[in-house]
This record gives C-alpha cells, sequence and structure tokens, in this order.
C-alpha cells in the first residue's frame, strides 16, 4: 500500500462539490491538501485564491486537479505543469483543440502526466459495452441525450458565453461514451445546431455521422434526464442508458440501475496509477467531434433562452 | 531519372484548370493520365465522371490528387485508397478533422501516401522566413488577409454552405504559413467571427492568439489583395507579404516580387518524394486553429451577402 498523494483542488464550484471532493475523500490514494477558488473552500482544507499563491507555498503537492470552466482552464494547468506538478483536467479538457495539445507536448516533454478526464467513461456499463461490441459489425446507432440546462447549470452563463459549449457541455460525455465503446472511427457528415437568439452557443444539436449514426442533445428538457445510446448491430441491439450506468442487450438489462457516483473515483483512483507509472492519457476524439460540429453545422435561431 | 508516374486529377474546376494542371503538365514527375468531373475535362486526357469507373478502368494509375470543395472530398479519398492508390488532397484537406484523421490511419495501415497539401506553405519566403524565425523570440504577430470573394469565389455559393468555410477558406492559407514559421505552437485565446445574415460560414473574422499573435481576415475587400504577415522580434521585425512570396528584413525586401505560381508546382514534387520515399505528410495545425475559432468565437451577425 503506498502512501497518499497530496493534491490541490482549483475551482470550486458546483462539480467539485458534488464529485470531486467525495472522490477524493473516499480514497486512500489521495489527500487533499489545498484549494485554489476565487470564492470556494472546502471544510478544514487550506485555501489560496490564487494558484501561483498555491504553487509557490506548497511544493509538497505534486499534482493538481481543475474542475473550471474550459475558457480559463489552460492558464492554470500551464502554471502547473511549468511548477513541475502532475495535472488533471475535468472535461472537455480545454477551450481549444491546439491548447490541449500545447499541454500534451508540455507534459510529455518534462515527464509530468497530464490526464484528460472524460467521467460518463467510468459509467458502470460503459466497459462492458465496449467489450460486447468489440467484434460486432455496426448497422444503426442512436444517442439521446436530453437534460435541463436550468437543472444542471442553474443560473451559469458561462456555458452560452463562446468557449462554453452550450448543449455540447452535456453532449460530450455522450460523444466520450461513444468513442470509447464503438469499434470504428466516427466523423460527423452533417450537423444542425440550435442557437437561442440572445446566446452564442447552441442550446440543442442534432449530428449525423457516418456508420449510420446519429446523436440528438437537447438542453430543454424540463421533464427528465435521458441519457441513452442505443446500438444496432449484426448480432442483435444493445443499448447504455442512464448515462452508460445501465447495460440492455437484446432489451435486458444486465444489472441494476445505480447512480454516476463511481464514476469520479474511477478517474481518480486512474489518475493515482498514472502518476506512479509515469504516463499521460489525453483523447481528444470526443472534442474534435464537437469542434467539427461546430465548424460544419447548420445554424438555426431559435427562441431566446434566460435562466 | 525516373520515369513519370501516372496521376489522376479529381475536380475540374477554376484551381484545377489555374494551378494543378499547368504544375502536373510542366512537371517530368508526372504524367497526367484522367480527370473525374462532373462537368469539367482538360484536352487529350481521358475524362471520367465517376471516381469508382475511372478507378475500375485505369488500375495503372496510382496516384489521385482531389480539387473538390471540402465537403465531398472524403468519400473520394476514401475510394482511391481502398483502391490501393496513393492520394493529395487540395487545402483544407477535409470538412472536419475527424475525417482527416481516419484518412491518415487508413493510409498508414495500406502503406501509401496521404499528402495534405498547404499550397502557401512552398511561396517564395516562406522557408527562409522560417529559418531567420528559428532561433528568434517573438514579441508580436499580425496576420491581414483581405481579399474580395467576387474575385476569387465568383458565384461559388459552397463557400458559405456548412463545410465551406467562409472566409477560413483564404484565411486557412494564412494560419499554414503561420504554423509553418513560427517557432512556438500557438493556441487561440478569443475570436470575432462575422456572418452575413443570409449565409452560414463568417465573410471576416479576427483571432486573437497567445504570443500577441493577431489575424484579421476579410472577404469584403474590392480594392486589393492583401496578404501580410509581420512579426516584431527581440531582433528586428520581419514581414512576408504577398501570400508569402515576398520577404521583408527590417523594412528590406530580400528579392523579387513574384507571382504564386511556383507553389503548385512545388506541392507535386514533394507529391513525387513522398511517394517514392513511401511516407505522408498529414499536419492539421491550419485546420486546428480554424475548428477552434469556429468553436470559440463570438459570432456577429452583419449585413447579408450575395455575388
Amino acid at each position: 500500500m503506498s502512501e497518499p498523494q497530496r493534491i490541490a483542488l482549483v475551482g470550486i464550484g458546483k462539480i467539485a462539490v458534488d464529485q470531486h471532493v467525495p472522490a477524493i475523500r473516499a480514497s486512500d490514494d489521495w489527500s487533499l491538501e489545498a484549494t485554489v477558488s476565487r470564492n470556494g473552500s472546502v471544510d478544514d482544507v487550506e485555501a489560496f485564491r490564487d494558484i501561483d499563491a498555491m504553487l509557490t507555498a506548497r511544493p509538497d503537492i505534486g499534482v493538481v486537479s481543475l474542475c473550471l470552466p474550459p475558457v480559463p482552464r489552460f492558464a492554470y494547468a500551464l502554471a502547473a505543469l511549468k511548477a513541475g506538478r502532475h495535472v488533471m483536467l475535468e472535461k472537455p479538457p480545454g477551450a481549444t483543440i491546439a491548447e490541449v495539445q500545447i499541454l500534451d507536448a508540455m507534459a510529455r516533454e518534462r515527464g509530468l502526466t497530464l490526464f484528460a478526464t472524460w467521467h460518463s467513461r467510468k459509467a458502470k456499463g460503459v466497459a462492458d459495452a465496449k467489450k460486447w461490441l468489440s467484434d460486432k459489425s455496426i448497422k444503426r446507432a442512436h444517442v439521446t441525450w436530453r437534460e435541463s440546462v436550468r437543472k444542471w447549470h442553474p443560473g451559469q452563463d458561462w456555458v452560452f458565453e463562446p468557449g462554453g459549449m452550450g448543449v455540447f457541455d452535456p453532449g460530450i460525455n455522450a460523444l466520450s461514451i461513444l468513442t470509447e465503446i464503438m469499434p470504428v472511427a466516427l466523423h460527423l457528415d452533417a450537423a444542425d445546431l440550435s442557437f437561442p437568439s440572445n446566446r452564442q452557443t447552441p442550446i440543442a444539436a442534432t449530428l449525423a455521422f457516418s456508420n449510420n449514426v446519429s446523436a440528438e442533445f437537447d438542453w430543454r428538457e424540463e421533464d427528465a434526464d435521458i441519457w441513452d445510446i442505443e446500438v444496432e448491430t449484426n448480432d442483435g441491439t444493445i443499448a447504455l442508458r442512464n448515462g452508460g450506468n445501465v447495460l440492455e442487450i437484446g432489451g435486458k438489462a444486465q444489472g441494476e440501475m445505480v447512480g454516476m457516483s463511481g464514476e469520479y473515483p474511477a478517474l481518480y483512483s486512474r489518475m493515482a496509477d498514472l502518476v506512479r507509472r509515469g504516463k499521460s492519457d489525453v483523447d481528444l476524439a470526443p472534442m474534435i467531434h464537437v469542434s467539427d460540429a461546430m465548424t460544419l453545422g447548420r445554424r438555426t435561431v431559435v427562441d431566446p433562452f434566460d435562466f
């Protein structure tokens, strides 16, 4: 059994409080030593307002986990890597593909771990779905990802600012699962993007990929969370529901309904392993599909949206 | 001296007639054996309307050069690679990043050459500018790329359709030079994109990169072609003008004003060399910056545009 690794958490917002802090605290791999946040803090943990102050004051902290919105994330990641710390990135790993490539190159040069996390890939059914699909031919697949932006991002206007990604903020979770389980690489053929007339990012999108794969993302669903991926193969159908946590083969559920609470512990376990082995894990495929959709997509202006 | 390689040219439009055909015909490396186009043809060259028909009828043609708009390009490239032919792609190499990655992987698997060309990188001053900048620190750089869409894409509505890239169609030429000559990797911090109210792609854009690098693209310039890159370094200034064909160091021109006629011959010479050596050349950096701008950019609606 190895000693816990010292970690600092940067960006103490909803996702940090709901997921990161409980995952770190429940793990023997980690010791939460510091936070960096303009407003937030965690009981009994040293709180900094500034990343550089933390990096200077706490050279003993070897790992930094960033759960900020994508736009400011790069500057923090760069500062941490320059200071010789291993870095873990909430999804999406950045606001641009180029910046994540720069971080990746820098981590490699310096022998540091960079982990671009995709929490949905750690949902309970994903690994089994991937295994089951690995020797199948895909006839078609469809993703339905509908949730309420009011419920999941209450008042968070940054999601509608440039770089906030809009409905691709949840949609990229679906794409992270899809790119993990599919036995072939996909590319986008067409996309329709619905932009509220008063906003800079889409509130809904439909995507048409190669190999008869399609996706429908909508942030205006107020009645339920629908996070389903259905795949029809040469050997029957498979579905992942509840964000990858329920696996159905041939219409029959393969396990119990479980929440997403296991995803973040699995990410932190993986990060501990990557640091121990001196490896990085930076898969940009989900982000590339989003960039491709924003580049190739046909834009439609829809009703204004306000929280 | 080796035998000329047999090549087919797909997409006989303005750029094929103006640049590709003269470059191939003037070269000892190549023998233009066939064309594929719905409407166009070239005197004394066997003309096909369908890529599959050409690939079946002419198994002796080992190389296919694609100068179609980006959206249909993938299907043609895929067909050619599947038929065991080496492939050369006009810029940009595709409508999405994912599709070019798929082509790149397929070419590697099959031991075929894939060349994603960036003709502006072959402009006369680029190699010298790159060499001069290689040991300098960049203080700032600015790109000005202004031309008339009416002059360069007369009536070509596809440039304003999703995937047509709008002003990034010329702008990516600037980015292909910038990414070639800069001694550091850049990433986009912000972008402003001007969309005509009746169009799906921007007619103008301003980009703010890291390292004090900025760019201004405008397709509404009716009076001149302005294709300039100015770089201020710790050791003085350098400028590339006329699309990379004129190099100025410290305000002094380093050679004569020349046209772009050398760019396509240089691309075909490079392709001949890649095929002989069994190599590929697929640098996606210019395309990634465009995708990042389309993803991160702030959108402004401007006056409608009609040819």
